[in-house]
């Protein structure tokens, strides 16, 4: 399950990855993957208002095509986001070049770009290299398949990488997921891309509901700054080679595509921009889900709850101050707070604890701090990170 | 309008101030207000569910007195708050014997407390120092409002004063204010105290109506880290001393009161944790006032936003974004944002600009930047700050 483990490389696909000159450092910034004919897909994308023109095509290829993809052209170091009709332009003639260079239709290629916004996408850059990224593609190379991550890489100080597989009868079913994404991370996504790759065969409506249900538990429970970007996107496909189909192994399907995204999800959240800490909150006898969602996201995005946590602070008060601020309608007196294996707040009143231990405890590479609010049976668990000098240094230097 | 300057002095209130040993830097920690009979009040508060206990009995004493206070006793450096019914207690204590000091119904004693959270109150070493308070109240005396002042502060680097006047008739009514923040600001208050003083004529129902109106236009319209606190009060208490009733000049005290709110928020906002530049938000064209205040809250929140403004950096692309998450339907094809006196995007898209004046204008202590959506024609000015580095460092060593 980690970038540094050999990977289960599901069957009927090729990846390949060049430096087009988009990204100042020179780095890989151009990726491509090709999927064999019959290759399914689902995706789900960001819920900003403001949509980078790789999500208004892709989603309008991914419906055109009824749900068939036969190729990923993905460019980092740009967004083409706020860049009008000339952006939606270039992001065409990006895909119809992929299309014609691959001699597929062009509803087929699916874009993604990630990077600054507002800036035109230089397109002719990504044109001229087509060529060189086809001919270097390689089918489930391991090595390929590394390069293609790095490639999408922005902020990001890892490649992002999980893979699982499980047995259907004498058969083998691989799932493969390859991620990007450190600043602008929060629910309903992020400035996430996510390429999930399986060879099971599934229609699409059976990869939008597995999709669907593996996001809600994972990207969806996920907060770095608390932004939303403008081109997250998710996208699963279905290459039908292990010759599994989907809905024979509807159950181990869904929970390998949860570790899978799940495993992505935790890496994303570790490589947050300057996170020194990771924070696993648990939310827990809330009266719903998504009442323990709201408590979870409102800690989660406090300034002063994150910034303690960079301090390896226990001070629990400003995460009892963030459940009020919730919009719940939370009895504090009844809100009880661990923070690692210490209850620090009985009854939203401090509790004798060990401080030493919990700065302990916060000081590690990541900490659980549940909350428990008794009113109810439902529960919900959230990744978040602190918040430190250097996430505010990079974002202040970021286009300057 | 600022503490420099000569304060307009309402009749009817003394002040005083001492060191009480609960800041451990030994400043001015306890102060005191002492209003003559008669004098009228009304509150706002919090909207945390956790709230402290002194805002929990301030809201029962002045319900119970029918709107009428005759002293006000303040501490920092703790907030008694997550403190249980111990902390009522205290508070309870605290009140009890400053009314029997001062020869009051304890429920003519309105109490608050700003510090840190979850410690418990040390009601001892302020009832001991209040003989030493009750002794040195001096009737409106510039000084001694300027000591009151200091001693509310917690992490504030300034006092923050504002006062006016006006004319009605051959009287003069005169409005003061003091107020105390700089971290947990966000609407619907902040770790916030403010103190509004005038020797107007009012009943608690007419100064409730006045200071709503008020707040709804100064003290929710500011935004430092979006956290709300659990210790927010905002008293405003009439005399009568000027002779004139609030009925007879109800317009022009709604100005005044604004104008004292306004500077107030003003202050506060430029004192904010870190803060090296104010940014003046106006959100334009929206359907309705919430919905402009819904955007302005959005940007005012974004970490990406924030953290750019600390870099002096015009990246108005994290501007577009943060407008596109506000969960307002805002087409972003008709966004246009001004920095400082350019236009930056004109309908969702890049615009020339000269890089290099909007990188001078953001890095004055304030800026302007407008935000217009095409929609209807509600508006609303929102002030905020960027997020630095020092912000962190104050919050991640506060308590440890």
């Amino acid at each position: 399950m980690s970038a540094r483990r050999v990977l289960h490389l599901p069957r009927g696909f090729s990846f390949s990855a060049v430096r087009a000159g988009i990204k100042e450092s020179g780095n890989l910034d151009l990726a491509l993957v090709e999927a064999v004919p019959g290759t399914t897909a689902a995706a789900v994308f960001t819920r900003n208002r403001v949509i980078a023109a790789p999500v208004e095509i892709g989603r309008k290829h991914l419906s055109a095509a009824q749900g068939h993809v036969r190729a990923v052209i993905v460019n980092s170091g740009n967004a083409n986001c706020a860049t009008g009709p000339s952006g939606l332009r270039s992001c065409l003639r990006v895909c119809g070049e992929t299309a014609h260079l691959l001699r597929l239709n062009t509803q087929h290629v699916f874009p993604s770009s990630t990077g600054i916004i507002g800036v035109r996408l230089p397109a002719e850059k990504i044109t001229t290299k087509l060529p060189e990224l086809i001919a270097q593609r390689e089918a489930s190379e391991q090595a390929a398949v590394g390069q293609f991550a790095r490639a999408i890489m922005t902020t990001d100080t890892r490649p992002k990488l999980a893979s699982t597989k499980f047995r259907a009868g004498r058969k083998t079913v691989r799932i493969l997921g390859v991620a990007k994404g450190s600043g602008m991370i929060h629910p309903q996504l992020a400035t996430m891309l996510v390429y999930l790759f399986t060879d099971t065969a599934a229609t699409p409506a059976e990869l939008k509901r597995c999709l669907r249900a593996a996001c809600d538990e994972t990207f969806n429970c996920i907060s770095v700054d608390g932004d939303t970007s403008t081109n997250d996107t998710v996208l699963l496909m279905a290459s039908g080679e292990s010759g599994v189909r989907l809905s024979a192994v509807k159950n181990k399907f869904q929970a390998a595509l949860r570790e899978v995204c799940g495993s992505l999800a935790e890496q994303i959240v570790a490589d947050g921009e300057g996170v020194q800490h990771v924070i696993r909150l648990s939310v827990e006898q809330a009266k719903s889900r998504d009442e323990a969602l709201d408590v979870a996201q409102s800690v989660a995005r406090s300034l002063l709850v994150k910034t303690a946590w960079a301090g390896a602070d226990p001070n629990w008060g400003r995460i009892l101050a963030a459940i009020g601020a919730s919009g719940v309608r939370i009895d504090p007196n009844k809100v009880t707070i661990f923070i690692g294996r210490q209850m620090v707040c009985r009854s939203g009143v401090a509790c004798a604890f060990n401080e030493a231990e919990a700065h302990a405890e916060l000081a590690r590479p990541s900490c659980d701090v549940r909350i428990i609010l008794h009113r109810g049976r439902a529960s919900a668990g959230f990744l978040t990170t602190d918040l430190t000098a250097e996430y505010v240094r990079i974002n202040a230097d970021y286009s300057t």
